[in-house]
């Protein structure tokens, strides 16, 4: 097994004992919460990862496009759940043509949004499951939790449509700058969808599953009465932003990108080969403070070019063209869709050389 | 040929008209002021449209990675530029094999970085082709220009580097706020770096090449005299930043991102498939505001999450789910590294789809 010192940088490395023990750890909070755990793949988009996932004790994966989708179902996957409401006649067919090779779900907030892919589904004589997206607060997409019910009869009544359930996605727990207030967004995220569960069930509509999601809000969504699956993504690499959360320690940080100082023009700035192409222009949450950390450095990545990294060097501080640095990035599912391959390392060996088969699937 | 409906979303379209005009008003610039043009691909990374740019008049291409290069060497273009300070014995190797196959010439600003790839060369009996980086105010890369003769000699001094030159970059040019701010960049731009090529002149050593750069300060950057080659990137495409910059009309821009509304979950909120995985985070410059015009709309891109673009929807405006807009993006160039095909588009029907062959080459 090669040495990380060969290889050619920037590169995106994966530490294996951290990955597998985060992979470890959130399956085991889903288990002793007693939910299924549905981990969003859109942070690593590699298939490799997404069997450590279910050999765990993952139910099944999250993803949010139908690109990505063919991409897991070719390579094994057979219970996807598209966490986006999946829009139009293209869609539909490709998602028609999947259908026959796995278990899929889809995501829904309006009846004009599902009409094609459950027109589809139903002439071909069959339906397609669908979760209803409720906003628990990040005024994204979704319905508010009192027009669920209506909402849920409507969709329940449409040929091709088979409503599962509920689910929503705290991503306004990113907004938070303490841990508590983390915690608080997670627990009101599990009460008030179990609630709009029990609503809907109220207004006649069954509901088998109440999802929730978020790395974050997670280990306090799951834990509420009636939620049944979970589905963060995040948490197989963790990143600077949820270091700067308290969701975790810069120890439980899987994905870091190797750079090289290319330029030290002044005594307090030097530039890398990791810009915006490697590590994303994505802000830190969840108050904004340079583009990455450098690990075991107290300087920061100040400023982001496409192509250049430039450290703002703390005094006391030095570095010299050819040295290579560790940047923990801000963003680790951005950075995923930046690159073709991750490495996998354990003890400065690359074991694994993984093809991020599922990046730039934006359709 | 099929019409642009028939395309799912999102898609990245370029007007083949705009492009066609935008190459050959650059060329023409290029032209009235007597340098070579060397457009930085980067913007685009598409060979057939680098070989539009030659058949316009260009020169030669600039990039800013090996790998770029090695992509562009092996679709037949011969005369690259990498405008950057390529450093490490990995990367020396590879440039190296393809100086069999190409004039190349790369950017340093100092004796260590440029050492393993002239230790590489000089091994094999060659010599690389060298542009000495003077920083003209961008406080990125290169040398102050009162160090630049000093330097200019040690490069010029070492085996296997043959200096050509010097080049610049006045990437500040996109904090102006006023075409009158941009201008005065660009002729500062021209006029420092061509009394840099003199003071090295003057100190012994011969300057062929005075090369400047971008897209906002070429027009008048290219200009002054002495200055010998031009290279801008953006020009091509040209983005929402341009327009914000006054550097051109929305009629100027060739590159848009067709994309889908996919849900309106309330009244002032609609939302499109395209986020930070189509769109990039990058900020409009030079003042942030939105992360991508909606053509022929008042309404601005509020916020992105990676597969969601939020639309803050103005007082009088609707959108509905299903319903198709055009986003002229903040950067076209990062948005070209997120895309595996773009679409060359001509009175509404698809007239080439071009893989963005040099996407992702980070290294």
């Amino acid at each position: 097994m090669r040495p990380v010192e060969d290889l050619d940088t920037p590169a995106v490395l994966v530490d294996l004992d951290v990955l597998e023990r985060n992979i470890a750890t959130m399956a085991g909070r889903a288990r002793a919460a007693g939910v299924r755990l549905r981990p969003h793949a859109k942070t690593h988009k590699v298939p490799e990862i997404g069997r450590m996932q279910l050999a765990a004790g993952a139910a099944g994966l999250s993803l949010a496009k139908v690109g990505e989708a063919e991409v897991f179902v070719d390579a094994g996957f057979d219970d996807i759940f598209l966490a986006y409401p999946v829009v139009g006649a293209e869609k539909a067919r490709r998602l028609l043509a999947l259908g026959d090779r796995a278990r899929l779900a889809i995501g829904a907030d309006s009846e004009e949004g599902v009409r094609a892919v459950a027109g589809a589904f139903h002439a071909a004589g069959r339906s397609i499951d669908v979760l209803l997206k409720v906003d628990s607060g990040f005024r994204r997409v979704g319905v508010e939790p009192e027009a669920a019910p209506e909402t849920a009869r409507r969709l329940a009544g449409m040929p091709g449509v088979s409503l599962r359930g509920v689910f929503t996605h705290a991503g306004h727990a990113y907004l938070e700058s303490t841990p508590g207030g983390v915690a608080a967004v997670g627990s009101s995220e599990g009460e008030t969808l179990a609630a709009v569960a029990d609503a809907v069930r109220h207004a006649g509509v069954p509901m088998e599953e109440v999802s929730v999601g978020s790395t974050p809000s997670a280990p306090h969504a799951m834990t509420a009465p009636g939620v049944t699956e979970c589905r963060p993504g995040n948490y197989v690499y963790h990143d600077a932003s949820q270091v700067s959360l308290g969701v975790c320690a810069e120890r439980d940080c899987a994905l870091t990108v190797l750079a090289t100082v290319v330029s030290v023009p002044a005594a307090d700035r030097a530039v890398l080969d990791a810009g915006s192409k490697t590590l994303s222009s994505d802000a830190l949450r969840p108050t904004p403070g340079g583009h990455g950390f450098l690990m075991g450095r107290r300087s920061r990545l100040a400023r982001l070019s496409e192509e250049h990294g430039v450290i703002a060097v703390e005094p006391g501080e030095r570095f010299r063209v050819g040295e290579r640095v560790f940047v923990l990035p801000n963003h680790a599912c951005v950075v995923s869709n930046l690159h073709d391959v991750v490495y996998g390392v354990r003890g400065g060996r690359i074991e694994a050389e993984w093809r991020v088969a599922a990046r730039g699937k934006v359709a």
